[in-house]
């Protein structure tokens, strides 16, 4: 594929990837959007408004990890694009999910064993984007998040990846665990980044391979970290506790690229 | 060393890197201050005030690098904590900066070879904090950042390094090409990190080394690069153009690790 062709690819991959942050407006049309499983990724209401409506959306919001922002009503009017906020504004995902099939997909026409990212955790939109831009760079055919306790695409996290949204899949699942099973038995392997782990060098990272990466501060959940097959430690030395998440992500994708190109 | 000690050490190791995030007020006490070398990280100016005093201070920022605002008078009342801040208050830097001897003392006491980070136009105050976190965790010595074009040691980045600035020393130097030089006369290799390099993997990175990382943009001057032994590239498959600074710093620091317990 000579170098027009991977841009004009790249472009196509863009728009299938990118959909418009939009706002909506309005008790009901929030509501909706929250019932029909949208990803909202911020939600500014009205400081002081109590009504049923609003304090539905304010538990839907918390329900499905949204940032939740108290305004004045001069504020909102100013956000406002339609001039009919009734004191909720909602800010919906900046790009589109893909399928865990998609990422397989992706591996499957490149003819290459999968590699994955399961991020289990992740809280910080920059960690995020990083986390997706090193992804894309170590030949990560797609990055999994959960649907909880997790940031969405937002627009920050679009920027932090320096682009490689725009070709790197990230799929939404409900249940890690699950999910993790479920490609196990198509012959995928996991390893879990583990601060007590196996060190990375002793253990073969070949072959189909899912990276877990859980938050900075606790790591992967238990019954995530159970159902990998290894848990992985990078060796370490210093004074401090621990790498950040988007660092430690890349240190151990690249002892996966290096036992891909140059064998254990 | 028992953990106890370990932490009394590392007490008394904090006391001696930081130092009180301070205010200078008035015009003659900053521009004393930038006059005498001190690190100023952020400069609060009068808006719309050009007077002699006043451009001469802002002629040093620029100079230093010093991040400027522009205030209104009652912003600078409200800021200042001696009242008399004569249309000017300055923040001084949160830590003290190494010597460079301080980081090979740091070595030697160690019983290690020298294994140095050097940081050529990190301007990001979270890169700059993410690698001396990194630097800590590789096990490096100490960091060493050029004089211009570099953020300082702020609160951010001292945030951002999780800890890592209370125990990694930090040095600043005016021209970091020559202090190559004169590193390299005591045995230190130098390796910059250039995407059109050596694959990090065929070279040898044991011994004594510097690790020159350059900005993402636009990677180490001429200069720098120049004076090195080697160049490494990571390599990369992916679709994007480079990774984030501080990821690309702990993924070439754990292949000097690598190689130091396993190896070439």
């Amino acid at each position: 594929m000579d170098k027009k062709e991977s841009a004009r690819k790249g472009q196509e991959k863009e728009q299938e990837n990118k959909v418009e942050e939009s706002h909506i407006e309005g008790r009901n049309a929030v509501l909706e959007a929250f019932r029909s499983g949208k990803t909202i990724d911020k939600v500014y209401l009205l400081d002081g408004c109590q009504d049923g409506p609003v304090r539905s959306i304010y538990r839907e919001a918390k329900k499905q990890g949204s940032i939740i922002h108290f305004l004045t009503r001069e504020r909102l009017d100013e956000m406002s694009e339609t001039g009919k906020h009734q004191g909720v504004i909602a800010i919906s995902a900046a790009y589109r999910y893909a399928e865990v099939a998609d990422i397989l997909e992706n591996a499957r026409k490149k003819g290459e064993d999968p590699f994955l990212f399961v991020l289990d955790g992740i809280e910080d939109p920059h960690n995020l984007g990083a986390i997706i831009r090193t992804a894309n760079l170590a030949g990560a055919h797609g990055v999994i998040i959960p649907k909880n306790r997790a940031v969405g695409l937002t627009a920050t996290v679009a920027r932090a990846s320096a682009g490689a949204l725009n070709y790197t899949p990230v799929a939404k699942v409900t249940n890690l665990a699950r999910e993790i099973e479920e490609l196990k038995k198509q012959g995928i392997w996991f390893v879990c980044a583990d601060m007590n782990g196996t060190p990375m060098y002793d253990l073969n990272l070949r072959g189909p391979i899912g990276l877990v990466i859980g938050s900075e501060g606790s790591g992967a959940s238990r019954l995530v970290r159970e159902k990998c097959d290894m848990t992985a430690a990078i060796p370490m030395k210093g004074d401090i506790d621990s790498l950040n998440a988007s660092v430690a992500a890349g240190v151990l994708a690249w002892e996966v690229m290096r036992q891909r190109i140059r064998g254990v």
